[in-house]
Formats: C-alpha cells, sequence, structure tokens
C-alpha cells in the first residue's frame, strides 16, 4: 500500500465531523486515520470501539447527524429486549449497529487483529481512507473521579460524565505497541493533523503508547492541531469541566501547552484571537479561523484552512 | 421448588403448539418442559437455543403465528447490517430475538450453566412453566447425507432440509448428563408427555442423554407420545423425508415403533386410525384423535384428550 498523504489523530464526534470535511477536500484514500481506543468496552459481550464506528459511519455517510453517534434512523429493539431481559441498556446500541460489533466481536475471537477487522468493516461500508486503531492491544481509560476510579464508558456514559475528574488513566498503554503501519504513517506523511478531540481522553491515550509521541515530534513543523475548546467550552462532550477538574484553565491556549513539544501549528477558533499570542509564545504557529461546524460548509471550509496552513497540495 | 406433575419432552415448533394448548388446561407451573438442545448452535459467536426459545416465546405469548419461531412483528434490521458485513445470513435472527441470544450467550460465558440461564430467560418473559434444556452439557446433533455429515442447522436452515438422510448422531451426548432435576422430575410426575415433535432429531437427542431412556422405562404406563406424523406426512419439518431416507415407514406405527419400549399410550390422528391394531400389537395403548392443531381451539383440544388418556386431573 502506498504511503498515506495526510495522517490524523482522532476521536469520535468532534474528530469525525472533521474528517468529514477533510475527506472531501482530499481524495480519501490518502488519508490514514489514527482512532482512539481507549474508550473501547465490553458490552453485553460484545467488543465496542465508539470511536472506531463513529468515524467510520461518519465517513460512510451513515451516521446519525442530531447525535454523531450510531447509524441513521437505526431502531433499539433488541437493546429494548435486552432490558425486558434484565440487563442494563445505559449503553445505547442500534440495531444496525449491533452487526458491527457482533461482527468485530467475531472476528477477534477468530485471532484476528483489531486493526484487520476495522480494515474490513470500513472496506465494507465503502470508506476508502484507511481507519486504523491505536493499537491491536487493549488500553483501556479510566477516570479518577471522587467515587473512585471508573471506566470510560461507566463515566462517559452511564454517569453522563457528572463526575469530577482529577485525572485519566490508560490502563494497558504501557505494554500496547502501535497498530502496524501508524509510526511508518507519521513518519512519511506529508502532515499530520490532531483533529479537534478532547485532548485528555481523545488524543491523550493515543499519546500514550510508547513511541507514538515520540514519532510525532519528529515531524513537529508538520504537525497541526485543532482546539476543541471555543472560548473557554467545549463543542461537544466533557473537556473544559475536565480541564478544570485537573486544575487547569478551560482555553484553546492550555490546549496548546499540552501539545507544544509535537505540534507546529495551531487553530484556534476565531473568538479566541485573543490566544494567538500564548499559541505563538509556546512556539506554535497559531491560526485564527472558524472551528464551529454547524454543517457540511463548515467543515469542509475548515479542512481547506487546516490543509492551507500545512501548505497540503489538493 | 415443589415437584412438577407433568412432564413434556419437547422439540421445536410442533412441540411449542401443543404445549400452548396444554398449559391453558393445566395450571404453567405443573409443567416441567424437557426441550431439545441437538440443534444448538453457534452463530455470530452467539449461543442460540432454538428449540428453547421456540417454546419459551410461543407459552410468553410472543411467537410469530406463521413462522412458529422468532418473536411476532420482529424486524431484521441488525441482519441485513450483517449481510453488508459480508457475513452469512442464512440464519434469521430477529432484532428482538436476538437479545435472547445475546443475554444467553454473556450468561454462559460468565459461567452460568444453560438451565439457569433458561430459567431466568422464561421468567423475564412471564412464563410460569419450568423450562429445562435436556443437558447442560453440549450435544450436537450430526445428520449424516449423500454430502456428508453436516451440522444440524447447516442441514436444516442452510440447505433446508433437502438432502437424503441416511441417519443422524448426536456429538457429545455419550458424555452429557441430564439437566438437574430431570430424572428426578421424570421419576415423580404424574405424567409424561412426548410432545408430536421429529422422533430423531427432536426426541431423539433428549432420549441419548444416557440414564433418560432408562428412566423413562420406568415409568411407560405414565408415558404417552403423540404421533408427528399424520397420514403419512409429518405435519412439520422433514420426518417423514427422514424416515424414507432411513428405510423407514413414514407412518404413526413406525413411530410408535421407536418409542415401543418406553411409552404406555400412543396418539395418532384420526385419519391413522387404521394403524392402532398395530401400536396395540407394539403393547401400547393406542388413542385416536384429531392432532392437526390448525388453532388454539384444536391445541387445546388435543391436550385435553391427552390429559384424559393419561387420567390427569385437571
Amino acid at each position: 500500500m502506498k504511503s498515506p498523504r495526510v495522517v490524523a489523530l482522532a476521536g469520535g464526534v468532534g474528530a469525525a465531523r472533521f474528517l468529514d470535511g477533510l475527506a472531501r477536500i482530499l481524495p480519501q484514500e490518502e488519508l490514514f486515520i489514527v482512532s482512539n481506543t481507549g474508550d473501547d468496552a465490553e458490552i453485553h459481550g460484545l467488543h465496542i470501539s465508539p470511536d472506531i464506528d463513529t468515524v467510520t459511519y461518519t465517513l460512510a455517510g451513515l451516521a446519525d447527524p442530531q447525535r454523531g453517534w450510531g447509524i441513521r434512523g437505526d431502531r433499539f429493539h433488541c437493546l429494548e429486549a435486552l432490558a425486558r431481559l434484565g440487563t442494563e441498556t445505559w449503553f445505547q446500541l442500534g440495531d444496525r449497529d449491533l452487526a458491527t460489533h457482533l461482527y468485530r466481536t467475531e472476528r477477534l475471537r477468530h485471532g484476528h487483529t483489531l486493526a484487520n477487522v476495522t480494515a474490513e468493516i470500513r472496506s465494507a461500508l465503502g470508506v476508502r481512507a484507511q481507519v486504523v486503531p491505536m493499537s491491536n492491544d487493549s488500553v483501556r481509560t479510566r477516570v479518577c473521579t471522587p467515587s473512585g476510579e471508573l471506566e470510560f464508558q461507566t463515566y462517559f456514559v452511564k454517569r453522563r460524565a457528572r463526575d469530577s475528574v482529577s485525572g485519566v488513566r490508560f490502563a494497558g498503554a504501557e505494554r500496547a505497541n502501535p497498530a502496524p503501519g501508524v509510526l511508518e504513517a507519521i513518519a512519511h506523511a506529508e502532515a499530520i493533523i490532531l483533529c479537534p478531540s478532547n485532548p485528555f481522553i481523545s488524543i491523550g491515550p493515543i499519546l500514550a503508547i510508547p513511541g507514538i509521541r515520540e514519532a510525532l515530534r519528529q515531524r513537529r513543523q508538520r504537525i497541526a492541531a485543532i482546539s476543541p475548546i471555543v472560548g473557554g467550552r467545549a463543542l461537544k462532550g466533557p473537556a473544559a469541566r475536565m480541564m478544570r477538574g485537573m486544575r487547569l484553565t478551560p482555553s484553546a491556549a492550555e490546549v496548546a501547552r499540552q501539545y507544544a513539544d509535537f505540534v507546529g501549528v495551531f487553530v484556534v477558533d476565531q473568538i479566541d484571537s485573543k490566544e494567538s499570542p500564548c499559541v505563538d509564545a509556546l512556539g506554535m504557529r497559531p491560526v485564527v479561523t472558524n472551528t464551529v461546524m454547524s454543517g457540511l460548509r463548515e467543515r469542509k471550509a475548515l479542512a481547506r484552512q487546516v490543509v492551507r496552513a500545512l501548505e497540503i497540495e489538493t
């Protein structure tokens, strides 16, 4: 396979929306998406990879546009029947969506790697971009809260991200290897983009895999990150609240600081233009643009800005 | 738990229809149904117990009245999505039905027995009759055909029972134990009924579990069987064709002969009344009645005839 031109590090819904724009600006085949698997979970005995699926469904044109996750128009008959059997059903699994988890679980059980199964699924759904888990090994994000350490989906879905978070850890990360091709793609890509995802629970697990952050540092001038914090708030999810829990200021500049060792270009929203000097002071080139992706037009416009800032030919 | 008054040995759709009638004649709590698990299968990584589910859904009032199997009004969105992922989908699994298989598979994986999981499911669905697998151990029916030995569901569903069958075997039966309570129920029940099920692939696997046939022989005068063959044809499924393949005459009398060592009362349809003398010659008491269960009225009438023949108080 020829080496991909652009690598993207991606979490869930925010990343998927950006990638939807990017995949319309660049040929999809040239995209190599490294997907967070820290929030993978086993639910009803099935291996769920929420971020991989959100990105895949979005690029396949199947995603539910309101929710961002799951499949458009999906029904929840199986989940209703599971509830009748007395099982916990706080994790929403649609009937069509279930097929993905059944397929993945069965293939993994037969010894296939998560990377191979992910490639099979995205191909079957017509996605031409490579969607690659950060690792074939199990890495599980755990969230430290006043109620103790929680599994990620318990924190995020069951308890609706309401606990205050004092830290996160990535169980298994220290022994995990990057999935095949990830380090090579980072080393050889024309450019690398950190999608507007939560730095702690979406990008953080990817950076925790030994070798990845080091590989990124070698490419600093070719790497852009888009702030997921706009005007002190997260566009999606608990990033801002989390930052406060960790005694960090929820701001674009603080996100920039987290990435300063390996990111060369930092994209902030126009309402945060006052943070440009802070970004600059971190040795990063600030790009100010509209980062709020209300619709397809905005997704494409943001992608175009990032591509231009990295001088990627389209 | 107080010992059940009536034990029924049951296959799938034919048995479920009869039991639906019986459960309206006798208090459901007094019924102990021993369910064939020889046609259990692992499909998409899920443990499927088709006969247990057919009986359970029917007694729960959830069964699809036309098909006999599955849940009324169920959709097949998950299956369609599995097909899109390139998997074989000849085994029809409805979206609501899937919940049963997910639940069962997950509980079995956590070390619960099939008997316990079956009890949980039937209770959750409001079924008061005890539905008990013939064994907690794996027994798999294999069918000998000119194309070689086939797994049961491959023969039955995928190849639509079109292969000619020269024999069946029950892999694992020789090492299997009857599920807890089965032998005791047989020993102490007021009466035992063999539902109108295929003698080779529905009742056969139950009889193949060491100890069951011997226990039944001790109760011969209290045991009735209903012929699944009416006028030389099976009311449902491949029994008649199978019998021809095994060089047996497809007749009620031939079914009676298979059971002669442990069944005391044999129920034949009125169109087979001429077979009464043969049944009698086998040392069994023939009962002639309408056995074709076109609707609820016929189901109840047949149940009433059998109950009366066994002198069970209602």
